[in-house]
């Protein structure tokens, strides 16, 4: 099938809604052209289908937090679930109370407290964490330039004070091993990666092909680790809308504030896309949008 | 494939774990032999393989909001999602405190609050609410003899009080058209229907094909519907075990408090398991664990 | 000291004040006059002083559950804390949470809850619970003519939905014996009753006096329980203004949302206040303010 | 009255109690000796009486917050008020959540979160916080030699992650001004002050006078705001234990983990009482007791 022509299709028909805003919690990303639309499809057969801004760079942000599992997951194996759990958190609002009720364990690792302690466990696991860890993420990709972005990091840095409240929350529970500063670092690291649409798309498409980059052919999880994946990513890749995107676009897939979306076809393709104007709920307006529209013009959905 | 080799290995495998109990909140489910265990599966093709008790009845409990939540959808279309919401719950204790902080509208249609507001939805819209609900659930099956169970609803009536805070709190935010007498009614009618595994295995196979029963060739929701009940059931289907559910079997489907599970992998099959003996979160634990089993050694997922 | 010539001074301050606005949660306290305003105070030397509408019934609503909290404190002595705490419940908004999280016990008699269980343990206890409840309120205030209003009633039964919500919970807890009608029943006509300022002040002043009435010298509760009765109107008689109440007034006290507010200033006086307009929290508007200034001119305060 | 006969007739009723521990949440307070009892009554008229270990220096922990509180207050005057509730909390494990659904304001100036923003209300106002506010304490008391504790200071700061969590989660939400090192170093130091059970009821005798030191004659606060500081000792002094030490003493009061608590009987009296082993709320459990069977032998009591 050429997704193109269907790319165009679909971005005239959301082109002028002009919804949402752009993420202004840290002054970089607030800085982004708010009417930048990529989208970049990847077959698990290598064929590639690019739309509009696809090429451009920007903060991947929450999508990071895939990649830190992954890599995580493979270290600590199933030990992995005795510090962070496996259920959506209900809601956005409730983060700082459930991790009370729920002494310390964040219910799974795609909200912030969960990857925080991803974030720990690569720092216990790693020598040099921030610098094997964007190896990682290279390697995946086969992609040598995917890189942290210093100016991302220190515009966290001077903002991150409710991420602060909760690994120091953790910490008072045991659930963080090593030093504040040290995963505080890390994360904000982890969040500050750069990626356009292509390289995202590339990137993620192991969870399309049960664990195998079929680039490389390199084999990055086993067959079961990543179709757990791709189920957390479906129960709770989009916060508290999560359900929504479930609803609408039937796929499995993860947001960040910069804009990003990525989306997992199992056994066919990996989808990217940008716009970086979001919802009330923090997740790409456009972004949702336009999978919704082509997950329904393709007939695609795991239901 | 032939199924039945591999249910009498997997069951050999689960046969001497013996962990849970039998719901005891209403009396009626108490009396129930706990060593009870049976499985059906029916493919789009109308094939049929059975193991163990598959043809004894039980209540199906919380599984049968699916078919309310069915006939529902397709009487009030999109207008639904104004009564009620998409999202997992988070915990089933949060449950009124949810309704609270939501202004009376419950997270998603599988919980009771939910199930609730399709019972009232059901009661405005039939003349004859019970006698058409039970209509309708025959008619998706071809199984004239389905019925609600007398002795369960007299049982539930009386110690009801949670459900009746639940619908009181509801209608004082004004989501509730009816009186709270008749909602109850017809919500512990619909608890009430009794199948047998392979009966709940044929009714649910319209969500394996699209909104069509293979066997009448009758539409019963449209291809766009049954996909959206079905990320609804992968979401909210097992209150808060839904992402352990979906993390290990990685098929939708839904619960019941007698022991009952129903999952559906699409295009392909519906399977009904039965074990009376809940886990803690009040899911057959038996059940969990055969399909968990099931889906590894037949390598089923929808990820 | 004449406090005539003081409540027509502060009156003059506050007249024209005009925040706030009536009850309209059950349709019979909206028809009210709401520029209405009385004042009576009583000494424990039994000397009066009254200004402005302060021999007209309004119907006292949530301060007759102190009088009902006298009656099953006197009826179960200190096994009454059982069934409810003497906490301040922090906020009103949390009330159904706390239920949950605090199984089925209130924090206090004095929020819906708490009268809800104080309700059905008078049914337990009394013959003819209504009819023997209210001889006890005449009995104290040796008023024979204070009774229930059956308009209010019917009005609190057609729109109780939240305060049926809270005894089924509780029910479910097993914190209530009697039959759900019944002590829903009991709860409204404790609700209804009507008094003016002169009988509310009159009635409460034996909680001024140590458990005796001045008037009668019958002695209604010994001096331990006066005491705490007036503990507890300090921390939770003002729903969540219990601390702007105490830090600006300095008494305790109970309001109604009829607009009454009833203070008490051990070993001196009671007094009664009302005035029909309700600040956000559901509290008197000017009963409040106006409270808050004589207790600033007079001088007298617990603190 | 004279006060030693009745201190040691009480004495001997609750000595041989022995419930409750030490707290050890920090390791410098579990190295107490558990077996430690001291009072000390200082009347307004400037007498005193003493029993016990009545002088022997002990860490009055929350204690301090109160002074804390009389210097804010009179810094900030009624504006304080915008950054602080004066409500009670309901639960101890609510605040986290509910710091965060009321958007970084504390309910109230004597939990955790409160005590940091009054700390960084000082840091503000004061050129040497730390130097300035024990200045501050020691004159109110007139004894010169009260001091921070540094090993208690360092053995807070190597386990004070939730007061960190509660810090950034506050300045997240803008409430806090000043560098988080800064506030923590200003809370960890106000939390480690060291007195001695006369000491204590010495420096807490102007709030039984209205705000004027009985010895020294200095006005600390104005007649109206040093009430209200009784006030609020009344509604939050005990965390969720304030209704029950209402209720059974009667009196304004704070409690500090190290084992002392400190009541105030306006127009009369203070008392300071050091035990160090607590209750399951973190009161002193002799400490309560000995208040309760106090207040009521000498029939003393606000209400």
């Amino acid at each position: 099938m050429n997704y193109n022509n269907i790319f165009s299709e679909i971005y005239k028909k959301i082109e002028n809604t002009d919804s949402g805003k752009v993420a202004s919690y840290i002054p970089e990303l607030s800085n982004v052209n708010s009417t930048k639309f990529g989208v970049h499809l990847t077959t698990v057969t290598t064929k590639n289908f690019s739309f509009g801004d696809a090429n451009e760079k920007f903060s991947i942000q929450s999508i990071a937090k895939v990649l830190a599992l992954a890599l995580a997951y493979n270290l600590e194996n199933e030990k992995l679930w005795k510090r962070v759990g496996v259920e959506p958190s209900g809601t956005a609002f409730n983060s700082l109370f459930q991790l009370e009720t729920d002494l310390g364990i964040p219910r799974n690792p795609l909200i912030n407290a969960g990857a925080l302690v991803l974030s720990d466990i690569l720092i216990s696991h790693l020598k040099k964490p921030k610098k094997e860890f964007i190896a990682f993420v290279r390697n995946i990709s086969g992609i040598s330039t995917i890189d942290y972005c210093p100016r991302i990091v220190a515009s966290e840095k001077s903002t991150g004070y409710r991420n602060t409240a909760l690994v120091n929350l953790m910490k008072s529970y045991g659930n963080i091993e090593n030093e504040i500063e040290e995963v505080m670092d890390f994360y904000f690291n982890l969040c500050s990666i750069e990626m356009t649409c292509q390289e995202l798309s590339k990137t993620f498409l192991f969870l399309a092909d049960y664990g195998t980059s079929p680039f490389s052919k390199v084999k990055i999880l086993s067959k079961s680790k990543s179709k757990r994946i791709n189920a957390i990513m479906q129960l709770c890749g989009f916060y508290d809308e999560a359900g929504e995107f479930s609803f609408k676009v039937g796929l499995p897939g993860k947001s960040g504030v910069g804009g990003g979306i990525v989306a997992i076809y199992p056994n066919k393709y990996s989808i990217a896309v940008w716009s970086p104007k979001l919802n009330k709920r923090g997740n790409s307006y456009k972004g949702i949008k336009f999978l919704e529209l082509f997950t329904t013009e393709t007939q695609t959905s795991i239901f």
